[in-house]
């Protein structure tokens, strides 16, 4: 059985700055109709920060959405047709100050595939130096930086201490990647 | 310095079925104002289906957002008020056909806390056994079920082979847990 929705109809919602909205409708496979709702978001890059020691340097920040500051890896949006590496770069040292000589790719995933197309592309910085102090934020974000080692940050997120899914997934490859070379 | 952002004003933008959307203008940390896109979302549950021999059950299943198939573990969205390990055994059974006898809570994160609230609660249900082959999915739900040892799921995820979030979060915490007990 062939399991894609074809779109009917879309109709836009809401263009904002960060989403747009729109809801479509599709024919099922089974021929049926139905309404889905979309969140269109560019994508967006998050970095897994590591030193030589292999301390992760996490950013604390509130969100509005969910009403509390959370710990989070570094992560920025993709502007249309940035180079997500590019990107990368430029969120790190912005957000934390640090620089690497090596960032690699890891891995990208769809952060909430059932109502949005936001596209997270992972990248590990390893031996990453500090150039700036607490970096060069964008004018509407406050941070505050907190430096874990890697075994402490696996810890906190079986602990049920990390809640954001982006940052859960980098702690838990980055850790799972070091194990292997070990 | 306090990070808060206290909401000056809330404009409604959309009612959906699944979510809801909505403009918060905030006064920042400097006291600056800002605008927030907010999209409002009930919650879901995934569970992590393991059977005695360590095979995980996977759904796979067309996302209109990504327009493409993907591996999953099995979800859904909790209503109103509704307790999530009632629900986690509910869609457990409707989605795979599969039931568990200990269903255990692990923890829960956000999605996408840049702009959404929704928190997806995370379950492991082990030596599930399957007791209606192809469970009974709701009306505009259509999934193939997919069984794949944990090891090789790991090695999917590392691959980049499995492109949802929540399911990478599911695969890597259950490995770890699981060698956590070796």
């Amino acid at each position: 059985m062939e399991l894609e929705e074809k779109t009917l109809m879309a109709k836009q919602i809401f263009k904002g700055k960060i989403i747009n909205v729109r809801v479509d409708d599709v024919i099922l496979p089974d021929g049926r109709t139905a309404t889905r709702e979309i969140v269109e978001h560019s994508g967006a890059v998050a970095i897994i920060p590591l030193t030589y020691e292999n301390n992760i340097i996490f950013v604390q920040q509130y969100r509005k959405p969910v009403e509390e500051e959370i710990l989070e890896i570094p992560a920025g949006k993709l502007e249309e047709g940035e180079n997500p590496f590019k990107c990368a770069e430029r969120e790190l040292k912005e957000e934390t100050g640090y620089v690497a000589d090596n960032i690699n790719y890891i891995t990208k995933f769809y952060s909430s595939p059932g109502f949005s197309n936001e596209v997270i592309h992972l990248f590990l910085a390893r031996d990453i130096r500090e150039v700036e102090v607490g970096g060069t934020p964008e004018p509407d974000e406050f941070l505050r930086i907190k430096k874990v080692h890697i075994k402490d940050a696996f810890e906190m997120v079986l602990a049920g201490e990390i809640k954001d899914g982006k940052t859960i997934i980098g702690v838990l490859i980055a850790e799972a990647l070091l194990n292997k070379k070990d």
